[in-house]
């Protein structure tokens, strides 16, 4: 029997990421590759303890078929966090909770883009986010992401020239890869500019609680008197990444649209751990909790920069995050990026290469993204000096 | 800001079942409309105790991320189940763990159909698939549903006018809504015609375990010596419908474009419910439990039987089924279908009209379906007598 398979399916790959990730079966292996969350961020503790009670006095509820759009506490405990957190929703939005950010952004695309439909990216961007569009048949066309974000001149041409574009996916906080933070005048700039076009933008926020330097900066959704806006964020990186809680907030119709695809996909989110989610919002202190996991990725993202400076010859460049899980390291001309991965896995250490996160993977991007919130203190350390030694010898 | 939407969203109604599920807020009202299992299925002892173990003694992986295609011992428990109990899985088939059945079935038309490909349905049919396949933009064509499965001539017939159909989507084991079984030769002569005609089969048996009466039927996966049936089931109907645990097996190429599409919508499944499930299935008495499910339902099922039995004119026909969670109860001439669901409503009894089940909603077909797992004993024969009341009203 010969498979055939849709259209759209040609366009995905497996995630360069998941298959590294997958390949860690070596004990020696140092991953710089993974973009998981510490396991110490997870309140094991409390959510154990919840857990127990719901089991003992909810199961049914816990167990049993629900709502689409979530669990109707936790949808109002995670409005009143936004509201109150980041100036997030205004009359005429609405929350639906996902499971995972991933859902969130990958239904908004369905429920917008015809096939064929363009998703404007920063260039480069989160590599499932791009998954996401073109396994909805859409096509990604990339904007380059300067030190800064991108460019709003760049972004109201490139709309004036594309009719057919439908939505801005942005990462305006702590950037998957970059690690980069779009500032406040540009945000405003592309908001604007999007408005004008009356395009929908997405804003992705997983990591924009794990700020450990620096000032925050007014989130775009916060500035959406338009109602252009859906903003993505999740519990994975402040709970548990392996629950699949995610939520999404956007105009009203937009996001019943989304519910109804939402349906077709897996009827509801895990019930027992949106429970667990409203409780440990309710009842334990996550301000507290979160404050702890920035202290730990700030301790772990220094200890890399430190290393990376001690070990790292000059011409080797890489970002100094104020925040989330990542940093992007530029390799000088003389050093091809593609045999730095490989001499890299060929001393145990995997890092994913820039090339992934393009939204043209054949473009030339001369650059890696190093994870620190997943490696021990003494991984990181050893792991760099691994890429220090890699790249001083390729420079020889 | 006016809104659009892609064009597979406007064939994308909310699912009337969903709909009325979310309106029984009133405590009067006695549901036959859901499809839910009884909490009483639940084996809520031996799933707090296996979670409690888990969040004391696993919790890293239980709430990190995962990899896409299941947690790896669930994976190999379900194919040894399904090849033990079934006769399911031949050299050449891969296991994926879905996020409940509903994802097996979204992810296999995602990776099968382009945009105006034809999926052929049994008519009436489970409205979640129904839904799911236009989600992709795929067209759903139905065969009408005889006592025992749909005509394997029809079927050849329609195959040979239809060359861009790619599934043939069939419940053959206690139909939803319909409540029959595919007979043996049937099962037959439709996978033969399938195999002449080269076209994927998804098998959806999410009830199939939910025997009460007769004798099992082997399951159309069981005869696929071809590679080109997709077995779809879950534990939504045995262990907990609201943790979203199911899974699909198939042809390695397919199971694979399924991963690939899995990791762009939800990453992987809740895996903490991944592990607790792998754990009933190995440390509990999972066929002891089933058994106690089929005894219970037995009971629910006939107790609804001999109400009807008592109440309902003569004229008033409905299937008597040996399994699964429905029976369909077709209305004389005389009673307009509509009428009779808004009739019943009025009288606070909740059933689900018939039409909902029909690629073309539009279409005639004077017949509800009746859920007989989730209401009480008490709420089935005040029901059922609520029903007989209003069919013999509207026949005076």
């Amino acid at each position: 029997m010969e498979y055939y398979f849709s259209d759209k399916m040609k366009a995905l790959k497996p995630s360069a990421i998941r298959e590294i990730f997958k390949s860690l079966g070596d004990p020696e292996m140092i991953s710089f590759a993974a973009g998981n969350p510490s396991p110490r961020s997870f309140p094991v503790e409390e959510l154990s303890r919840i857990g127990a009670d719901i089991f003992a006095n909810a199961s049914t509820a816990a167990l049993q078929y629900s709502v689409t759009e979530g669990y109707p506490p936790l949808r109002s405990e995670v409005e009143k966090r936004m509201r109150e957190k980041f100036n997030i929703g205004r009359e005429g939005d609405m929350t639906i909770i996902t499971s995972g950010g991933q859902q969130g952004i990958e239904l908004s695309c369905k429920a917008l883009c015809n096939e064929g439909d363009v998703v404007i990216c920063e260039d480069p961007t989160f590599i499932g986010a791009l998954n996401a569009f073109r396994s909805c048949g859409a096509k990604t066309v990339g904007l380059p992401l300067g030190d800064d974000g991108i460019e709003a001149e760049s972004l109201d041409k490139l709309l004036t020239e594309t009719p057919n574009a439908k939505i801005v996916y942005l990462i305006p906080t702590f950037q998957n890869p970059a690690g980069i933070c779009t500032s406040l005048e540009k945000r405003k700039a592309v908001y604007d500019v999007c408005v004008k076009h009356g395009i929908i933008i997405i804003e992705d926020n997983p990591y924009g609680e794990l700020r450990f330097a620096g000032e925050d900066i007014p989130t775009i959704k916060s500035m959406d008197t338009e109602g252009i806006v859906l903003y993505s964020s999740s519990f994975s990186k402040i709970l548990s990444a392996g629950m699949r809680v995610g939520y999404m907030c956007g105009p009203e119709p937009i996001i019943q649209k989304m519910v109804v695809a939402k349906q077709s996909e897996d009827v509801h989110t895990n019930i027992f751990f949106q429970m667990l989610t409203h409780r440990f919002m309710t009842e334990c202190d996550l301000d507290g909790h979160i404050q702890g996991i920035r202290g730990l990725y700030r301790d772990k993202c220094s200890l890399m920069l430190s290393t990376l400076d001690r070990v790292m010859p000059e011409c080797v460049k890489y970002t100094r995050p104020q925040g989330g899980l990542f940093l992007w390291l530029t390799l000088p001309e003389e050093i091809k990026m593609i045999d730095f991965v490989q001499r890299a896995l060929e001393n145990k250490v995997a890092v994913v290469p820039g090339n992934t996160f393009l939204c043209d993977t054949a473009g030339a991007i001369n650059a890696v993204r190093l994870n620190y919130s997943t490696p021990s203190d003494e991984d990181i350390v050893r792991g760099c000096e691994i890429l220090g030694r890699v790249a001083r010898e390729m420079l020889a």
